[in-house]
């Protein structure tokens, strides 16, 4: 293991997370807020250990390897999460560095979910640094850092495809910076549309910003503690709930959309089975909400269609709160909590393409049974699939359940009740934001005993690194030779 | 597909179930109750009707097929619970189709969940099919039909694979019928070892009987309202226990064990996991109760080994009610329900030898991760497990933990709370009995509404014959051709 290695590239990415917080101080210093001081010290603080850790472990040697690649990517997550806190301890708006910690985890992550229960007081600074964690989370550290850094070299290669690991139907160009570099500026754009939209439906400026980083990178961070049903306007909710819907779309498919070749990026299989699934559980839930609310057509339709796609890109926003549904509507939503987004997209979760391949192979099976002899691949886009990636897919699906079963297990040390640990375990290792019972979309996880909130935390990392990134460094094989 | 055949076959099972009841027939002619006139009519529907089809389809034709196989395996278990519910609807016991079709699925399939709030104010004869349902179905109703006809031919091998579909480490004789025989010699001495057990202990003969079936089966029902917590003598316990753990053995092993073999038994891989899984949870919820109740020493001991052992046998008897534990311990608890008896054996859920096959090929799966040319075969009791099997196996997790996911959410519209019904599917599915909230040990299912009933008799069905058997009954390409 090139231990010099791994310490050079951290020290370069905590720079990269220093020049952030000076955006976030930018912003602090417009609106005279009561935290220059800690985003400055912060920012400070983060680039020079990583100046230290970038100048100290110069001469790194051979190039960048496989094991390098996960230890690095598994780190800088952590590392990001360490520094990025300092913004909220040294300002005193989150003392606790457990508290602190958890926010920013769930920040990076975009998972959403939150300690704060007067997310108003905070000063402006503070409230952009934390949307911009979801931002800059969204799209991963490593791409944004690929993108704008021209000096991984070869080494991005590894670094990519341990942050990236899901399986991606197009092959990823070679030229893994353009890669990058195109992801972020389709990022960007949107990112730009849904603010100007937001600003013009009537969210404050600063508002507009917060919610576009936010929605974007799937990650449900508000700067008002009631979430979305904050603002009553029908045009702003949809205007959200068509982003959340973009973000959790491919972002290869969006860049055929906006590049004007519509006939090929609709014929994307995953599309289309992102949005058959989002169209049945809306349905399901405003028949049900139409049955047993007084809401009226419109507005169950819009609270169906804005939680039901909220959950499923793993957003977490809310404009209702799914407890006080029937009990068998909220275990509907409940089911979407383990969909995700799609392959390539900002969204976490199991994602829509390892769903639909699983449901095909699943199906296959059956006729494996009664043809025994018969060859079936699994076809996806038209192609045959591998059976390397099916293996894969299925080894996903299994870690994910048993760490899903046995961390709600392990949850109820310290909750009182399944439903709550569950819900708990689910949008952590989903990257959603609310959960149930006692952590519903109404309330938030300040009341959590500091083991469950660092154990949370930890599974918030292996959701958005999808689970193989983290799990191979507890493999012993992975560390001898 | 050869319907003649079908029918053919179906008569003669039923012929065998008319049989069956005869017996109990007896017991109830010797206790003279008032349940003589609803068995003798029972058997003889069942046996009039078995004849009339065995006789009116007799020229079938040629030999029968894998999908005559899935179909016949499937549809014996229902018809089997039919009539076997006659019994309780003409003696008045249990009058109403719904809850007398519950209760006899669940005792064919070896679930144990009863509708009844009052057992001991029923027959001696019907307590005596009751347990004897739970008996026959515990071996199988093919395999006990093979044992006792010799004319089934070269169909019975297409029978008994669709019946005992697991991954069975050795290859079976091809001579199936002494198979079958060899299986039921065995279960027959460790039936009556242990009835003679607990009569020694201190059971009534009649009591003794019962139990023994219902243990052997890894049933569960008890002739008693508060199952085995009605006796309080330890010597009853343990031995109960021991035959569970008996009862959850592959029987290759027990048969190995009986005829001396005792170095090739113990080299068993599957015994070793089984013996294990139970000692780790019974060590934790031992842990538990010692330090939250004050039980004292053996007692706590006693209540964990008991209930850890019940449930993961898929057996269902309670000597505690696991609901007053703490809410950790209960989930624990809950954790063994997806674990299961061993391949082989009477024991239902997920099987022991499919957990450590998934097990070993996910720990595998992270080799590939670092390595990805290497080829590392899953091995099992020293030999490679081919990939067939790992993928069956992989496909079998996801159909279950997708059909329990999604059956409790469809249980939702008649369950209030979440608990209750992952509860009731779990405990269906894994053929286990009690669940959790208001399904516990303490209570049964008679509140649950009829739909939910019949769910759940369809949920034993799928369990009982390890879901392939009867999904693919319902994949089009099954009917195709």
């Amino acid at each position: 293991m090139n231990f010099k290695l791994i310490f050079r590239t951290l020290g370069l990415l905590l720079i990269v997370e220093g020049i952030a917080m000076f955006l976030a101080l930018i912003v602090a210093l417009i609106y005279n807020g009561t935290d220059v001081i800690a985003l400055c010290q912060s920012a400070l603080i983060c680039m020079g250990t990583g100046g230290i850790l970038f100048f100290v472990f110069r001469n790194t040697g051979k190039e960048m390897g496989k094991r390098e690649g996960f230890v690095i990517v598994s780190l800088v997550w952590v590392l990001f999460s360490f520094f990025g806190s300092l913004p909220f301890i040294l300002s005193h708006t989150i003392p606790d560095l457990t508290n602190a910690f958890f926010e920013t985890m769930s920040g990076f992550t975009t998972t959403g979910s939150s300690i704060l229960n007067d997310i108003e007081s905070l000063p402006n600074g503070i409230l952009f640094w934390r949307s911009m964690t979801q931002w800059l989370g969204g799209m991963g550290i490593i791409v944004l850092s690929l993108a704008i850094l021209p000096i991984f070299g070869i080494g991005g290669m590894q670094l990519f495809s341990a942050e990236v690991p899901g399986p991606v139907a197009d092959k990823l160009s070679p030229r893994i910076q353009a890669t990058a570099k195109k992801l972020w500026v389709i990022y960007f754009i949107f990112t730009v549309a849904e603010m100007l939209l937001l600003w013009i439906g009537g969210m404050s400026f600063f508002d507009a910003i917060n919610h576009s980083f936010t929605t974007m990178a799937t990650g449900g961070y508000s700067t008002k503690q009631a979430s979305i049903a904050y603002w009553s306007s029908p045009f702003i909710q949809y205007v959200i709930i068509f982003f959340m819907v973009v973000a959790g779309t491919n972002f290869t498919v969006s860049y055929l959309m906006l590049t004007g070749k519509f006939r090929k990026a609709i014929q994307n299989e995953e599309l289309k089975y992102y949005l058959f699934f989002i169209s049945v559980f809306t349905l399901i839930i405003f028949g049900g909400l139409l049955i047993s609310n007084e809401l009226g057509f419109e507005q169950s339709f819009r609270d169906a269609l804005f939680q039901v796609v909220s959950i499923l890109t793993t957003t977490g926003y809310a404009t209702a709160d799914y407890l006080h549904w029937t009990p068998f509507l909220t275990i509907v939503l409940f089911a979407v909590f383990f969909f995700g987004g799609s392959a390539g997209s900002t969204g976490g979760g199991l994602k829509i393409m390892r769903i639909v391949l699983l449901l095909k192979n699943s199906y296959y099976e059956l006729h494996r049974l009664i043809h025994p002899k018969a060859i079936i691949p699994v076809r996806f886009n038209q192609k045959p699939v591998s059976d390397q990636i099916i293996t894969n897919v299925l080894a996903f699906f299994m870690f994910y359940f048993v760490i899903f079963f046995s961390s709600s297990v392990l949850l109820m040390l310290v909750v009182p009740d399944l439903p709550s640990a569950m819900g708990a375990v689910a949008t952590s290792l989903g990257n959603i934001g609310p959960g149930l019972g006692i952590f519903g979309p109404a309330e938030n996880f300040s009341a959590l005993h500091p083991a469950g909130k660092w154990f949370l935390s930890f599974l918030m990392l292996l959701g958005r690194l999808e689970l193989f990134t983290v799990l191979v460094l507890f493999s012993p094989a992975f560390w001898k030779r």
